[in-house]
């Protein structure tokens, strides 16, 4: 079996992006990465930490320390690591689309991301609101943003709304598709053959049987009830703050949180170096860093590649995971 | 000096309350317990569990090993474990209004509460949506929810309330009374000198400078501003998310959390079995357990009485935290 091929974006090339793709590959890998960058940006990095590099053409198999496989997209200019410069904005965003146009082609197996600057990117002239955002849009598909570590992983129902637009947000038809495509998810992407997933509640206490909020009986529990007749295993209207007790965890294969700021501290407390950001509902396994572009740490050697090294080894084991299921139904 | 003297109340007598409390009281105890409570259904506690229990007179101390001083407060019956009576309310209520009015004439140093059944008290025919907001009004206070365990304490801007109504709930008079309350806790009861208190933002990321969600311009940085020109030390206001994270929480008094499913998940999952809940603002301190009646658990000796322990430590605690710090001021 041929081994994964993975495209790597390593984003904003002020920040730390190009540092943690030079750290991640000073290790041997058991998957091929073909990188989609700038050559200087990934050259200064090396400098400035003392690595190796030895770039090499794009269709090299690219897996031993130092070694890095890349297709080189000029930037406008190599910015200073801490200055991010809004005129690198269209060669950020057109590396990111060009890794994504070759997942779509079939060329690689998987995508995987490093931080953007989202105000820089704007004020290049850009509209950008997120990665996972361009890539949905890109692909023409309804995406479900999901972070994962050690621990748990959580779905989100909702992601950047401001508070008091959660509640509207919370509608059958979104949050239909939402649990569908995590259900699917974890089938195809983790192997799991009856995956459980815990759907939080809307409200404190998951409204305490309407009392304090009607959205769990006139919304989320009609849903469940209609995917569980689908056959989807689904956990809940579940009290928030009891659901990540972990001896209920164990028993959670996934956790629907209904908007960001209910399902994320619990996930980045419990393991936030580890901690990934996927993409789901795409045709390609996405598997980004979950952190920002640290632009105070660019350049000093100081960034942790511990997110980064585990989105890597995470799309990797999905590309084999859904290889391993395909094969099953041709 | 003399020891702490604190009023303890089962809370509803058909759930775990009153056999927390016999295990509470198998341990000797360096401050004295009187409970507010009906004899026979400690006694039942006792017979079901096997413990020792010898009742005294409420004016006798209280500390060794099954000993408990008592206030004897007859419910209307007693019921099955795991069988609430609403006939009982106005006695469960009763029990926990004279406690509280004991720590109000200084009879008290503070007040232990166990779980209290709420949809049976309101089916009982008394009006009652919370022990906090019972003893608030009791007291005339303006009180805040704060939850604490060893890693951290949060306190709550807003409590009890649907999701879709919390925004409009974050206005400048409340924010800056919970502000208060919560600095002067830190002080008096807890004897920090200088209380570094976290402040949450109410939109992810904090509204990230105003593109998702105004309130932390608007609402929440006016009030922080003003706050700390009268000398309190306040961070943020910060992204909920990574607010959490282990290495940011040691640099943290407390944290104060906009809303409920913001602020505990995280403390349940970081130690559910020894967080208590503290009301603040009240002239006495009062500490409860941070769980339910656990009706299916009652009278088998199953409940962990981790929590009403750690209450019971952290109220006497406190009142010898404010007897030392009120000494110094007379």
């Amino acid at each position: 079996m041929t081994l994964p091929r993975l495209a790597l974006v390593p984003g904003e090339p002020a920040g730390v992006g190009p540092e943690l793709c030079l750290r991640l590959i000073q290790q041997a890998r058991d998957y091929d990465l073909v990188a989609f960058a700038d050559a200087r940006s990934l050259r200064a990095a090396a400098d400035a930490l003392g690595l190796p590099l030895t770039l090499l053409p794009p269709d090299r198999p690219s897996r031993a320390p130092g070694e890095l496989a890349l297709v080189d997209l000029p930037n406008a200019l190599v910015p200073a690591f801490g200055q991010p410069e809004p005129r690198n904005a269209a060669a950020v965003i057109g590396a990111l689309r060009a890794g994504a146009e070759g997942c779509l082609r079939g060329e690689f197996d998987g995508l995987v991301t490093g931080p953007v600057h989202k105000a820089v990117i704007n004020e290049g002239g850009i509209a950008y609101s997120g990665t996972t955002e361009l890539l949905a849009e890109q692909a023409g598909c309804e995406v479900v943003m999901l972070l994962a570590n050690d621990i748990v992983r959580v779905g989100l129902a909702t992601t950047h709304l401001p508070l008091r637009a959660v509640a509207d947000a919370i509608e059958p038809v979104a949050l239909t598709r939402t649990l569908r495509i995590i259900d699917a998810a974890l089938r195809r992407d983790f192997g799991i053959a009856e995956p459980v997933i815990a759907v939080l509640g809307l409200n404190p206490h998951a409204g305490e049987a309407g009392h304090m909020g009607r959205e769990e009986i006139e919304v989320i529990e009609p849903v469940m009830a209609a995917l569980r007749a689908q056959g989807l295993t689904l956990v809940g209207p579940l009290p928030a703050d009891t659901a990540f007790l972990p001896a209920k965890l164990r028993g959670f294969d996934a956790v629907l949180a209904m908007y960001h700021d209910q399902g994320l501290p619990v996930l980045k407390y419990s393991g936030f170096e580890r901690a990934v950001n996927m993409t789901l509902g795409l045709p390609y396994p996405r598997v980004a860093v979950d952190h920002g572009t640290a632009l105070d740490l660019a350049g000093r050697g100081l960034a942790d590649p511990s997110s980064l090294i585990a989105a890597a080894e995470t799309c990797a084991r999905i590309a084999r995971t859904r290889r391993s299921t395909s094969g099953g139904t041709p």
